[in-house]
Formats: C-alpha cells, sequence, structure tokens
C-alpha cells in the first residue's frame, strides 16, 4: 500500500525518478540522490511502513536476506572493504522520509563519515536495573 | 561455531559475563557496556560470523525478526521514540569487535550522537554509471 504524499511511495509507483539498483515484488534498491560516498544504496519496503517495527516482520526478513548481495555489490564496484548499515527510526533519530530505508554506506579511510562515538558507562547498578526493566518491557 | 579469542563468542558462552537482555537458541542480546546512551543494546547472532555477508541468510532473518520489539522495549524503558539502527563491517566502517552485532541506540533530542550526514551528489552521468555497475555487479 502506497502512502499519499510519500516520496519513496512515488518512486516505488514510478512517479519519481531513480537509479534502481534491484527491485523484486516487495523491496526496492536505488541510489541515494544525496550520497555520503558513491554507491550509497537506500533499500526499502515497496509496501509504506514509516518504522521498523511498523513493517510485517516477514517483509523484514525478505527486505534483509537482500542486503548481503547488495553490499557485496557495494563494496565490488566501489573498490571498498567496509560498509555501514544504517536506519533511523523517528525525527530525533535523522529520519528524514518516513518510509523505512536502510541505507548501505561504502567506507574509505579519512572519509570523515561514521557515526558520532560518544560512549559513556554505566554507574554502579544502572546497568542491572536498565537491564531489568527491558527484560520486564519484552514480557 | 565459536571462534578463538572473540569476545562475543566468550559473551555467548558465559565466559565473560553481560546484562543480557534477550536470548533464544541462535541470538543474544545485552546491553553495550559503552553504551552511547541507556539502553544501548547490542544484538548479535550466538554462532560466529565476522560480518553481515557471513552470516547464513536464514540465522539473519531470525535475528532481525527480533529487533522490533527489542526496539519497542528499548524506546519504552528509556521514553525516547527515536532510535538508530547501526551495524558495522570492516574495520574501516569503526567495527571493533568482528564478530557481527546490530546496535539499537535510543535517541534523544541535543545528544550529540546520530551520523556525519556529509551529503554530496552525483556529477551529470555519474551515478547512471555506478548503476550501471552495480547492476552488473549483481548479475
Amino acid at each position: 500500500m502506497a502512502a499519499p504524499n510519500c516520496v519513496f511511495c512515488k518512486i516505488v509507483a514510478g512517479k519519481i525518478p531513480c537509479l534502481r539498483v534491484y527491485e523484486d515484488p516487495s523491496v526496492l534498491a536505488f541510489l541515494d540522490i544525496g550520497p555520503l560516498a558513491e554507491g550509497h544504496l537506500l533499500v526499502i519496503p515497496k509496501d509504506h511502513a514509516e518504522r521498523l517495527e511498523d513493517m510485517p516482520t516477514d517483509i523484514l526478513a525478505h527486505l534483509v536476506r537482500q542486503l548481503p548481495p547488495l553490499a557485496r555489490a557495494v563494496l565490488k564496484v566501489t573498490a571498498t572493504d567496509s560498509y555501514n548499515l544504517l536506519q533511523n527510526n523517528g525525527k530525533t533519530s535523522g529520519q528524514e522520509v518516513p518510509h523505512v530505508h536502510f541505507h548501505i554506506i561504502p567506507r574509505k579511510a579519512a572519509d570523515g563519515l561514521g557515526y558520532r562515538w560518544l560512549a559513556s558507562s554505566y554507574p554502579a547498578g544502572r546497568g542491572e536495573e536498565i537491564r531489568r526493566q527491558l527484560v520486564a518491557a519484552l514480557a
């Protein structure tokens, strides 16, 4: 199902052009038009879903099975050996188009890309408390 | 199968402690010990695989099916509505432990986290050229 005014739904429908790399009945992969690096790919479900948690899990599993061959193709074409797989959910995460998309971003040394790795640590007991809350939330 | 000297294989085997949040026969989720935010989770296959492309696709599909409920639990416990799903492959990508791991990183406004979004664009014809090469690499 397409959502009105969704850019990616319009790309799926062919109403907005894209550089298509792979397509099957439920998944589309195309070049990001504002790439972080040459070969930066977007992989999306054809049916509209805003976030990872909104996707039917069968479609999600099928989409993810396409990622390894797509990543291998990106590595080959860009002559790189590394990439980030990134998928943002929610405005605060940096998600700009509210239609699930996986980024495959090939990486080269000193390219200035990557995640801002501001690591911290848990005060004594806090990690265990968070763990307990997470287990309870999953129950 | 475990790899010798792999920290995550040792965690799977219980030889190194962790704060376990979820476990099934092929997948383990636990708190990152150097979290970027409270509730920062790592989700890994129990069998050793260095990169996404090395994983048996059935295990990959199974792992990814666990991500939505885990993400929902993280959002609930951390009272956030956004998160990044990140998975790094290769040293240049920032992968520090050579055992596949998916990061679920909950996000809050002005937390200083996120991907360095240095977008560019393709010169005329270059995107189509890359697209053609990718399609050929997939064939």
